[in-house]
């Protein structure tokens, strides 16, 4: 629509179907004029249909198991040499625990599924950018997004252990974020969305009467997947050079209520 | 020259001078098709050479001192008048401390500077921002701004009253952000800028070293004025529907950094 | 109960009556080994039983206006007669907004109601720590508490300029708490309380059906009065030495929720 | 010294020798009439002079693997036992990472010791609190305290993954307060502490440079362990009863300041 990110080249992790963020994202990039390659795991591949919308974006697709160094590696290289240079920007949107998928209350969970929840929501985002920046792969200026959830800073109880997951997401994206700023000129950022209604986030227990919640606290409402994705745009262009190491609220104010008028309402219903 | 603002209109508070980030943002909004209205105290427009910038983005002015509601009034209605409509974005830009100019520390202030610093500095938003949303002055998915600094949340010894301002000043903005929000699809944020060598902000003591020692925190330098009014255009456009309530940090990292490298080098120089 | 203020002498403002918080620090303060003066402001005091509290905790009173200069001074000096040197702990629990008051909504304030709510609530406590500050009036390592709430971090609708104000005096202790520290070895924080059922906060709008949501939101219920005053002695104790420039929440973990199970199950209980 | 804690019964992790802020801890607590059981990983103990503070406290040592959930079961069965009854308060003080170590820098670890490093520093915060809260081994209104660092939040570049460690700690904190003090009237709550010279805290990179810019830029100077052992005294006491989920800046103001005066003329000394 606006031109916003001609000429650039991005890497997109996780595409899963048209209600993914990552989806919306690719769309919105094609849009705006970028070139891209989108990634996901090999087995939530097959799940999705992926292959649809790398035709309709003009983008390859080189899966990826972004918890292993090699497949990162390999996704980096190639993503080079099919875009023609350096990546501009990469969005990481990456989350799964095993706890949740398994009924494990956040009390009493698997150590193991914790550890396999860690690496592949909060570690892949070190993962990738440790061969981006490594590997010398960003062009100066680019943007690296990773996407959030405000249950890195208060609890929401059937969180579980995404809660903690996001919280060290944040804390690399800091970390990282420093050394990629200081030595390439690289900014990265997370973004902390509202409660989305995508295919991965439905599986939450609870989650409807919870996008209720959410959507009754926000003064402007939930933010969807799509005005996501144009948030994420305007973190990849230009118009956001200086903006690094920040956790960026996209929830129609949610994070800054206490409460609003309409919760206390739907509260007092009954008395 | 990305068409973002296109058909867009707006009012400017607090273009003094090419230095200023609004003087920026009136060129840059002007690039990105916006008609808008430029505004000032009369006092600091004799001053500046405001006409300049006018004739350049073919805007016209109106004068009003920010602590009248009169003459804020007289400016919103006159701006709706002279766009042909409502108004989609504000910008505010405006701070003083009279205790600064005049030399006043802060532990021994003249508490009649500190109120006038605080109506000038913070309460002037709320007074905005009461004439556009009692007139229904604003479209729906409008935004307004306002430029503010890390003093708000952290100690910089020399910045003074401007500190507690500055924190009643980002208050205002979640509490009417949340009216205006949901009475009116309006969103309402600070940015909260690196310090900038405006013709304003140049006047505090020590000012040359402390930007100096920000940009050796920041992992990306310092912000420009220029770069802020990038910023300030992407939460005036369409992509940044849902951000609301926020203090958003444009400071090349630093309000994230504990120490950089960089700071540990020169301050360990002569041992 | 465990001697903890022995020998050490403190001014607290705002005890009105046995619901103030004040008065419960008084009394907690007298059993620790303190010895204090109590202060309100003329008007209020015709109206508590501070005389009974004066006399139960073996305290004097000294009528000050807050907003005075003058009255802050004379508090003071006479505080440090009677006590018999300087100062090692105050209390600044004063609040009040004419315009909840007088019924003006956030959105259509009277400005010089603004104006005075301000000066009451937030720029006291500026003028108390001038006053201790210049006449070098506190004890090294003393400390310096004022009571505030947490909308002056998130919106709670109902707090209309008080949030501000709040906002305001978080500032003060940070800005002042500096000067402070690195000049006398006090500290200065800030006590960021439950919504408390005193004779003040009662008067807000819907304040039962809040108490009611802040306790089922928080994991250890709302913080009582008493509580709070527990809290404050700890503040005041040399447990605490190194704390300064911090809000500290109390408040049961309310101010880290995101949503309780037992707010979800209120609020889903209709459908 | 004030009989805080008499009768309260607890369990001490992480003191190694003297300069531990555990074992100041464990002395603080012995003198303030508390009963408790003092474990360490069976490698660290050998090093230590844990002995030592067993004979002078008048504990007992339970050598524990904080990662094992095993150990973890025995050192809470056990400790009961010797203690006879529930338990009022823990300190947990474990970090360690591999990287740092072994010299791997932030942006190119080793993610076996980055997974060693997270399981030691972070998840042994989990697996003690789930032991404790699935045996109901806590009475109601206990306090668990874990140490964490600022790294959590802002960018100091050599702190490696101990930064992402801490977050993900303080973040357990939150997740699993929430629990604790709902079902059973529990506290959970870090302390965030200045940068310690403590034996484990001397291994980082240029640490004594870093302890001496912390000290300029904090009004009241670093937070020394013995003034880190009195806090967490406060925390374990009554007087806090209300305090959760918080994370409490113990470090002299450092947290709150954005630079100091003396920072700034140690800064700008050879210009």
């Amino acid at each position: 629509m606006y031109n916003l990110l001609k000429g650039k080249k991005g890497i997109i992790f996780g595409a899963l179907d048209e209600n993914s963020i990552a989806w919306k994202v690719a769309e919105r990039a094609h849009e705006e004029g970028a070139q891209f390659v989108l990634t996901n795991a090999p087995i939530a591949m097959r799940m999705g249909q992926i292959n649809e919308l790398a035709k309709k974006t003009g983008s390859e697709i080189i899966p990826a198991d972004a918890t292993s160094m090699e497949d990162l590696t390999n996704l980096v290289e190639k993503s080079m040499e099919i875009l023609g240079g350096k990546i501009d920007f990469v969005l990481h949107s990456i989350g799964m625990s095993v706890n949740v998928r398994k009924g494990k209350h956040y009390t009493d969970p698997s150590y193991d599924f914790t550890t396999k929840g860690w690496d592949v929501s909060a570690v892949s985002f070190h993962k990738t950018m440790n061969v981006l920046y490594n590997k010398n792969a960003m062009n100066e200026w680019g943007s690296i997004v990773a996407l959030t959830y405000m249950a890195a800073q208060r609890v929401f109880p059937d969180y579980n252990d995404m809660a903690d997951n996001k919280a060290y997401l944040e804390s690399i994206a800091r970390s990282f974020g420093y050394f990629f700023g200081r030595d390439h000129k690289v900014r990265v950022n997370t973004i902390s969305q509202s409660p989305t209604p995508t295919t991965a986030g439905s599986g939450v227990k609870g989650f409807g009467g919870f996008l209720a919640y959410a959507e009754k606290m926000s003064p402007l409402g939930n933010a969807t997947a799509l005005e996501c994705a144009d948030y994420t745009i305007s973190l990849f262009s230009d118009l956001t050079k200086k903006v690094t190491l920040q956790n960026l609220f996209h929830d129609g104010g949610f994070s800054n209520m206490g409460v609003s008028d309409s919760v206390m309402d739907e509260f007092m219903k009954e008395d």
